[in-house]
């Protein structure tokens, strides 16, 4: 892993998988296809990337209670614990109207209500992690939503993976369709014979599944777009380089375009976390992907002031922060920008993706300067509610009538007027 | 206007304007150009497009005191007191953060700020409405936005609208740039000499706008794409026709795309408004864009029930509702999905354009049902906060790393299980 001084600047890396052309062309002519030939084009496409051949889309009752059945028990309640905890912390995120009432007896309120319906993607093979369904499904729970579809790519022989299956049952989800790509992003977003439209769409998925969110965006509403995983560690004398070598890797082994970067003042970690990062790398499974990612997207910084340390940490606005210094709280207040941060030595980024309880659905790619965590707000609408009373309209409707006609508009200025056309005209 | 029986469905308008591919291309070229050479290439896209040649693009302190001086002072005040309920309503959408502290000392917070910087674009010509001015700027003021930025393309003259600058003036704003078009939305976005990038763009704008914010999303982040103005009215026998016809209007004259839909159980009210709607449009000065909208956009729907009307209501989900009923009220409560709702006969439309304080930038083409009124939740983010004690650590570590392994991220476990390594190597 390189090293590098501070002072030569950081780079910030934009780099958003956009597709080709000829994907965004592909993923079109998918949606038209499933809007205007429904299930059985869903039935097709499933056939023919997934290679299998199904007769129900939906997962079966029996097809849960057996994942269920074959799935470890000790793991089952792991992901119950973990579901307990994401739930504790999202139920905070719960949101109140309000209503501001005026003696002239008007009042302007808003309202707060859940979306009706939410569907999400969870990918197949390897990416079919539990801990999605989790992230993605209880905040929706939390706010609300009364109608809640999971969708995901079958292996060959049809099944949905088990552990994807159990979470959904710890969670009570009983609508699971079987159908992956931009096909299931279509189905989601316009409907077929068996699934019924969403209003909004969340997941991570590949860039076919990417493009299809793009495409369906505003018909129905999106999650973010993610970018590859991203680690920033902020570290001193008092961190040990193996621990902040193996927190590294844990983002590193995520993708080949993931980032991992050491920000520190102390040369003696930053000597030692490059030499821990490439014996760890040996034995690492992903050993592959991680290394990749370390060699274009890996670098630790030397520092010479902690205060630089924090602005080049709000530059680099990272998805995932740790901060292992001695007053590592001290620090964390300086930071502003970051998706998540993880305070101290043993606040190690898994504990976040898996078990504390905040969302691992988070913004890479710098947007933590602009956008935030999934959440239960993700799921909710306001709606305005304007009431004016009589007097309220009598005190104001010629102030309203003025600023309309100041922008050119006079039907607004005379739509306000009219309520008092019947009383000049005696009626 | 056409009467229609609503037993026989209402149809859900989706129309957006995407703009043509050769718009898009010319997009891109503005963007990359401005990106390249800065300045130099607003002042020429300036001179080109607007007719303006411009020494300095910021507007000086000067043109600003002018524009006050020769504002009408009752519009000004007018304007300071819709700015002052705007901001009263906005207030409350304050929002703090929380933490959840355990008693193994762990901890999960949500920390709640501003985002740094916001830049508001400001239709030129007739579309120069300062009521846009403040209702984009005071949310992000009331988030604690520290820099907020107008820009807005110059009259031939090289100024800007005495209104949108005098409201600018109202609010405080002194960072105002003469710069429109596609150009403008790159500037914000990637900066140039004279403009400093922006982290959130927002504000309407024409197709070149509309396809400019969607290029540079992501990079920064952008409000939503605003669709045609809508406005339904749910009425019974108690309101009066012309008000309603007036209220129609005042929707319709926007755009020849705006919708104007009344719903009602009233055969009387239905003619006596198709009726009022003609004869008002006689004279109405934007007659041609209204009647065009009534044209293509405007029905009146005539059901058997309330319910009936209340449940066509939320398949619209429209920009704007007007209840105008008896029990206006109640009905209220039955609509789940509008932008904003309007109750009672006294609460016309422009009301919450203007004055009331809630925001008139409001979801249009039924994303009602996800999406909400620009707000101070627009201009804020949230950072996960999260903190392990040893204690916590150890409680959870092997969940923590079985729940890895279970979705083969191995290095995520070693992560976790690393602060354990030296306890065993007895180091």
């Amino acid at each position: 892993m390189k090293i590098t001084r501070l002072a030569e600047g950081i780079s910030i890396r934009r780099t958003v998988a956009e597709g080709t052309g000829e994907q965004l062309k592909a993923v079109q002519e998918i949606i038209r296809k499933v809007r205007q030939q429904g299930d059985e084009a869903l039935f097709q496409y499933t056939a023919k990337w997934d290679g299998a051949e199904l007769k129900d889309l939906r997962v079966s009752q029996q097809e849960i209670a057996d994942a269920v059945a074959n799935f470890d028990p000790q793991l089952l309640e792991d992901l119950k614990e973990a579901a307990e905890n994401i739930r504790g912390y999202h139920e905070s995120q719960k949101q109140q109207g309000y209503k501001l009432e005026h003696s002239n007896g008007s009042y302007v309120a808003q309202r707060v209500s859940a979306i009706e319906s939410a569907g999400l993607y969870v990918p197949g093979g390897t990416a079919a992690y539990p801990s999605s369904v989790l992230m993605n499904v209880i905040p929706a729970q939390v706010a609300g939503v009364q109608r809640i579809v999971l969708v995901s790519p079958p292996q060959k022989d049809g099944r949905l993976s088990d552990g994807v299956l159990a979470a959904a049952h710890i969670l009570g989800i009983q609508e699971v369709y079987k159908v992956g790509g931009a096909q299931a992003i279509a189905a989601l977003a316009y409907g077929t014979e068996s699934i019924a439209p969403v209003d909004k769409i969340t997941g991570p998925g590949n860039v076919f599944v990417a493009l299809a969110k793009r495409e369906v965006n505003g018909d129905v509403a999106i999650d973010m777009i993610a970018g590859p995983s991203e680690i920033a560690v902020l570290a001193d004398d008092t961190a040990y380089a193996d621990e902040v070598a193996a927190d590294l890797l844990s983002q590193a082994e995520h993708d080949p375009m993931a980032s991992a970067v050491l920000l520190t003042v102390s040369e003696k970690l930053a000597r030692e976390t490059a030499e821990e990062v490439e014996r760890q790398l040996e034995t690492l499974p992903r050993h592959s992907i991680a290394r990749a990612a370390i060699a274009d997207h890996g670098v630790i910084y030397l520092g010479e002031t902690v205060d630089e340390l924090v602005k080049s940490a709000n530059q680099l606005a990272p998805e995932h922060l740790e901060i292992m210094m001695e007053d590592a709280e001290a620090v964390a207040e300086k930071v502003v920008h970051a998706g998540a941060i993880f305070i101290g030595r043993y606040s190690s980024e898994p504990v976040g993706d898996y078990f504390a309880g905040t969302n691992h659905v988070l913004p890479t790619n710098s947007t933590a300067r602009f956008s935030s965590a999934l959440s239960v707000y993700d799921f909710i609408k306001r709606t305005s509610v304007i009431h004016y009373s009589e007097q309220a309209w009598s005190e104001n409707e010629a102030k309203i009538a003025r600023l309309a006609r100041l922008e050119g508009l006079e039907g607004h200025a005379r739509a306000v007027e009219s309520r008092s056309w019947k009383k000049e005209n005696q009626r």
